[in-house]
């Protein structure tokens, strides 16, 4: 087969638009050929919990999946009972954009919360955190939080520790969505347990997708006690990959090297680029118009345009609305983003905004 | 990353012991590279589209997914109200392989029905088929078959056309476990739609893993108005891969020149390869005490062997027992099995019978 | 057996604290002794289905279950599809006080939306029904109101049919939660299927419980084209009483002779002497710093105390605190409260709150 | 409301087509009138939880729900895990009476074993217990068996302490559906927790509803270590009563002056009664051709019928044909079937078989 696509084309949509990195195709090559023994017990999927020990510490435990969703909802049910709710930010992937996996899936009500910047602080926790021993409400066990947000937000460490703590105090469990983890910990620059197991996070979804692989995540277990049955719901939840050394492979990949940090640092550093490219627009006028509605922290950037700016952006480069309401569009940078990418994008939104 | 396994290792225990085939491998590397839609609105995904229509003819739809379960348990449920049950033979993957997933995810009871030989008839189906409009019993509304059989072995197209017919008249629907349908489609010499669309199959599991993919099958909807909802159901079944241009390339590679049918011809072979020379063993009394217990009509052949031999053989070639208490194991052919592999693993054999 | 209570105190907790309507209890006596065919081939719910004909109009269908959150997830799943989500306020029942049932049970996500006085608008319905055809969103295909509203407010006929075209407009459905419907059209002034069938509800649950019955509530179907395989549903929700007579001769009871109307006025009139007399007393300083939180528009109370008044008070009455932040509680009338309990409450509160 | 049917019109259906005992009745009135907590905290279930600790033993709890299916449902989840399966006779209640609930709402893989009599042993137990561990495998971690059986037989105190033994080495437990634990007690002229507790049973499903009450069962839990989460799994799964005070005297009056006994020894005598009156009709030729396909061991008969039979008797008695293609029908005996009722039906058949 040869490529049907423009392999050349690139745009700010989402950083699961973008392809596989290179040296994860090249981990997906090394480890084919000969057999290996399906559904996990193979070197590479070894390999990846070696890899986890070392970056998460002794005794994290790595479940390989097909998807974030799958990551997301096999880790919740693992750490809740049949009368569970999780309680995340109204924002969160798991509230919004799973299609009601939890829901129908998991059997677990959300408790979603509103917030300002698609964090959760220990008072909005709090908006939820009650009613444990009521049989008419579902018990809130475990609050979920996303790490980098769906808003291209961060919590910083101390922060994480302050709601782990809280939220353990309250006898609740701590996951957090890692489908950004990496652009996380490279935004902050630190290790990847330094923002998981050391602030108290008990179970992480750990995203390799947006991160540069073809396909794979993995649910990795913080703390054991957290956590019951994984081996089971990963493969009743349809989450099991009979050639898992190829799941294995990439985020072994993405874990040796650090590509893992280096792809997300990347990415971030396209965002920054891009911000700062149009605020010295905004300052110096070629751009006109354009509003932030977030920091711009990890890989994404919110910005509100002005009216009809971005259907003409739209054809030149692909990115989404984020709320058609108030004209705020999402531009997302990912591995592959290039520099002339930023520029040119930004050229011509300064184009379109004075014209 | 460098190969961590000997690549030059194969064994008999499972078509998903083995890799990637190359020309697979190359269609995932075609397909990188730049950015495409996700979540399916990929130029590769359209590809595969038009292909499933020149196998299955004009209106077949594919729905790629990640793994069988997956396929199998949303193809079901979209052809399932919620009180829908599905008639199966007891030996079918859905029954004793998926970890409860049709029932916990699907929601979905299954009236299994015991077979010697994998295969469902009009009189094993009928025994299930019975108590429509009785609210106390899961309502008998689909009926499952697998091509081939979970036993390795084969339904002509008119066994087909005879349970598909059967099925209609009751006003079921037919739904087809293909993870091997390659290796029937190859074994009787006829295209897939001949014994899908062509005799009377409604919806069909196809199955790329066991046929020499990384990962990815797809659900192919043959008769539109028996399935319902499948862009919701493989979202919230968590089977909807974000970058899927990479599922459907593999699949385009399989489709495409024919290399399912390659595939599926030389996995074939090997077995019976396998098959006649432990029977011309047992002729020339090289080979001893081995018993066949199902026809070898796929890539899949069934034996009983003399006490301590499975063991003692396990040392050397990796197989799985299949019903212990009987000493009966499974040998199992690939894309990759060679011809010496083969030949080897007899003259092991040989040697262990004869001992 | 003994009575092994004290029949003589009564509360103001909920109206579920009551006993059955004498009424209610002679009723069902008379459809004792003899054999009737379970499940409900029997005289008294073919009597319940005239009656619910002769109130919300030919066509309409009774389905009698056990209880309300049996009523109201069985009557959502029968309008959604397994992709299906609700628009709720978030104070509905089902979103707070069904232990989670509709997620887990039903597989329903429920979009919930802030009211002020636990009444659902157009506007509020809006910020919620949007993303159709967008698979990563669960589909918002149903609109759930209370009426009576867990506040103790009430829609008009303007208003309910007002948010009935707003929902049928957008291709969703409208579900009533009428656990305390009775109480709503005496109120009104008006016929059930006035504030029901007329106005557009398409499916209602019918309380009969906290109307003066033993157990017992029905899913009428207004609309058959809003609901699909009650039969089924019902059944495997475990819901579906055997001995359905018992259940359909208490409902039976209720709408004969307008037992319905009379139990809901009683209960009503109720709340409206108790608001009435702590507002004189409020107005000749009798009863001091008091404040009502809702109107009083069918037989429940809403009010804010002076620190420390409602835990004293509690010693004589029980009742329950609605929001404890903010000192608010709840008081609930019933059929079975008398004039003099509404008197002997007030006067202790006067006392509680001039001490 | 007046009685719509005739009060006298009893047949041979089911022990739930018959009504509620003047003593159940009675205890309804009883506990009638005043404000009691709702949803459990009232003193008839107070009242109850005593009676179940003296007839089942101290440490006994028992949480009343409203049906069989609810009661079994529900007390399997809280044995399971989300990954547990539960084996049972093909003939169990569970497994072909409850619509799919079992999978459904509660999603657990039923694995059945065909038997005679519709009871399990510790060989047709051992056909599906295997494969812990194994993640593609559905854990079989509970067994059920039915007390009296489906079939109208009975496990003795010494078959069921085999059984009860042979699960708990394996790592699983026992659950007893005694929708009629009942008959059983009373037929084998023993206490209750003598072919319960004491003999190895973790959970039981106590049947109210065919024993005489209008409808009411528990779940007891035997062994506290067996069962988790019951007051919340109950909520969910919409089995709590608000009410509950009327569901629990009811059981209140089965469980006092062992009315639960006298009802079952009644039905029993019936059935035994039917038997040797049928019997003795072969033995001197007045009744012809019919033939007994279990023993009648509780309040239950089984036997077939001359071709045609069957329809004509039912011109004046109703009961249910079992396995029509056999011509076998299942005749039912109640706490309210009369001597004159059997003797009447007897000489039916007789007239009918000898025309």
């Amino acid at each position: 087969m040869t490529s049907l696509h423009d392999t050349s084309v690139r745009g700010f949509a989402s950083d699961n638009y973008s392809g596989i990195h290179p040296e994860v195709l090249a981990a997906i090559t090394a480890a084919n050929d000969g057999h290996q023994t399906a559904y996990g017990s193979d070197v590479y999927t070894a390999r990846l919990q070696d890899l986890v020990g070392e970056h998460f510490g002794a005794g994290a435990e790595a479940f390989p999946v097909f998807n974030g969703t799958g990551a997301n909802v096999t880790a919740l049910q693992s750490m809740l009972p049949r009368w569970g709710a999780v309680i995340a930010a109204s924002t969160a992937h798991i509230n919004v954009d799973e299609g009601g996996a939890p829901e129908r899936v998991g059997g677990i009500k959300i408790l979603n919360v509103p917030t300002d910047d698609g964090k959760l602080t220990p008072e909005l926790i709090d908006r939820e955190a009650w009613g444990w021993g009521d049989e008419h409400r579902a018990q809130p066990l475990v609050v979920s939080i996303t790490q980098s947000t769906e808003l291209g937000t961060l919590y910083t460490p101390d922060e994480l520790r302050t709601i782990a703590d809280h939220v353990h105090e309250r006898g609740m469990r701590l996951h957090m969505d890692g489908a950004r983890i990496a652009n996380a910990a490279a935004a902050l620059g630190l290790p990847l347990r330094a923002i998981t197991r050391d602030v108290g996070v008990d179970v992480l979804s750990f995203g390799g997708t947006k991160n540069g692989a073809m396909l794979g995540e993995a649910i990795v277990v913080l703390d054991p006690a957290a956590s019951e049955g994984l081996t089971y719901l990963r493969k009743l939840n349809m989450q099991l990959s009979s050639k898992m050394r190829f799941v294995s492979a990439q985020l072994v990949a993405l874990l040796e090297n650090d590509l893992w940090r280096r792809n997300a640092e990347h990415a971030n550093g396209m965002a920054q680029r891009l911000r700062s490219a149009v605020e010295s627009g905004i300052a110096d006028g070629s751009v006109r118009g354009v509003e932030f509605t977030q920091p711009t922290q990890a890989n994404g950037v919110f910005a509100v345009l002005p009216e009809g700016v971005a259907d003409r952006l739209r054809e030149s480069f692909r990115f989404y609305d984020w709320d058609e309401a108030r004209r705020e569009v999402r531009w997302m940078c990912s591995f592959d983003t290039s520099a002339s990418d930023v520029d040119a994008f930004v050229a011509e939104l300064a184009r379109l905004t004075t014209d």
